[in-house]
């Protein structure tokens, strides 16, 4: 068991989190990865009523200490949608993708409901305003994550925010990590825990579809691409310090780049794009993965991964400091 | 101290390395490295006799383990550079951005020389090349370090290239390293040592000038860019795959992403750029530097570094061991 100041404040064994991937981090997953005893993280992101009455609501009743990931922006425009979430009470709310304005009112607002609340930042300045809200526990997430990112890389952004914050706080380290090798770095570097999205997005609980599996499996590193094609065909209003890494596939070679003549085309483009993702098409739709392609070789159960990271990172730890001479 | 698989094989006493930056680390800083116990690399990078004559005889003079670094792509344009490297018998040859050919022959001959051979990789098919080549370290280095680098970032990196390698040599990890918690976290990792750059160019022996260190020391990561404008006005032939990572200043602010208009205007600028820089002009002159800024708050002797980051390398894993729970 590794003990960081998240297993204490979250009352959980394991320092391992699921990312709340939209469209993968189900009731399912996040359930199978509470009860293996990290935290599960219902993927809310843009937030779908009966998505939320389904998937919110499955993890509610799974029990433990589970939560929900909500992107910030987009729950501004959508009235009724945050109380929603509310109702069904999670343990832990986690927050991304907002202004300082919004970061404030958010985690006021969740802390209110009994939550931690859980805030992910992606340089300083960012991780600055988080504890200044009150957040109680930072993401600091860098730039080789799965879809949407900033362009900090995780290794020396994760440092610059402990220093920042001093301790006040645990910080999760989120992009690049996939295996006990990852975590035993992230506790190196001194996180409090790992937050995990594609290793999570290949587990047999995660709600990816045959294709968006298909896809990853068969893909490496070197196949991923960072692009906002995916917002503008969607018409979701991303500031475009985030672009979103997916593996790349013909929708990604056509329109990355070109937003501004994707953004004029998307009455046209937008309904044939909507009916290949509702088959599936994996030549259109987004195949958000991260850098640590290359460390995931298979689709298990993900309390087996919970249990192997950590189980992997106890033994590096434990290696390391043995090999120490004086 | 820590014994790696690297110190074995070099026969040094921690696993920390200079990385060899062109007109940053010359036979002063090397020295200083070597002496502290970890391996000094002279930045040969392009190749100038004089500089070679001058800081490549320090090194040597200074004895120990030492290296050079050279850029393969530059010495095949420059007949009669590779054997004057040679002539000074370094230890260590430490290679980088090459095509498999030019790897190839430039680890053969560097083999032949007696050296141990180092080649830095950038993704899992460059780890392959090398391998096969017959390098006896490979370094991967990741798209957080500061000068050239390509796309992924370490922190996948690092594992995907040992996974490739199979533990058959040595793996330093570069890019995002700058103290002993990025040792700690590369170990973790599964690599065999870190190279640093951005952290041993903010040193005394540094040949860095005051306007390249005092432009650093006051800049933050989210101040670094990366830019192809130093390589068009130098009018050196970079692979495009390649960008390098600076300090944003007003010469990367008028021509980063100009490729095009900057070689067609390169007549016109090159001289009053050159004068710019050999009047140590901080806002015209490469102020290469890694995602590491953050990290680093100061300027001091190259030992201390070597130690400080080798003895908060080791706190950190004998406090993590000690940490878990049965």
């Amino acid at each position: 068991m590794i003990s960081t100041k998240l297993t204490e404040l979250l009352g959980i064994d394991h320092p391992v989190v699921c990312a709340p991937m939209g469209s993968v981090s189900g009731g399912l997953l996040t359930t199978a990865v509470t009860r293996a005893g990290g935290l599960g993280l219902v993927g809310v992101s843009y937030g779908d009523p009966a998505f939320i009455d389904d998937h919110v609501a499955q993890a509610a009743r799974g029990g433990g200490v589970w939560g929900v990931g909500c992107v910030m922006f987009t729950f501004d425009e959508r009235p009724g949608l945050w109380d929603k979430v509310l109702g069904y009470a999670p343990p832990v709310i986690a927050l991304s993708f907002g202004d300082a304005d919004q970061v404030r009112r958010y985690v006021a607002s969740a802390a209110e409901s009994g939550a931690h609340v859980v805030v992910q930042v992606h340089d300083t300045e960012q991780a600055a305003v988080a504890v200044q809200a009150g957040a109680s526990v930072l993401v600091a997430q860098g730039a080789e994550a799965g879809g949407h990112h900033k362009t900090q890389a995780t290794l020396p952004l994760v440092p610059a925010v402990l220093d920042i914050t001093g301790g006040t706080v645990p910080v999760v380290a989120a992009g690049g990590f996939a295996d006990g090798r990852g975590l035993a770095a992230a506790l190196a570097l001194g996180a409090d825990g790992v937050m995990m999205g594609t290793r999570f997005a290949l587990t047999e609980e995660s709600l990816g579809t045959p294709g968006f599996k298909t896809s990853l499996m068969s893909a490496a590193t070197t196949d991923t691409v960072n692009t906002r094609a995916f917002d503008v065909v969607r018409g979701i209003p991303w500031d475009t310090v985030y672009q979103a890494r997916s593996v790349s596939n013909a929708f990604t070679r056509a329109w990355t780049g070109k937003d501004t003549e994707l953004a004029a085309r998307r009455a046209e483009i937008e309904p044939e794009w909507t009916a290949a993702v509702a088959r599936d098409d994996a030549a259109q739709r987004a195949l958000f993965a991260g850098e640590v392609l290359d460390l995931v070789q298979d689709v298990r159960p993900a309390a087996s991964v919970v249990h192997d990271t950590v189980a992997e990172a106890e033994a590096i730890l434990t290696r390391l400091a043995g090999a120490i001479k004086p």
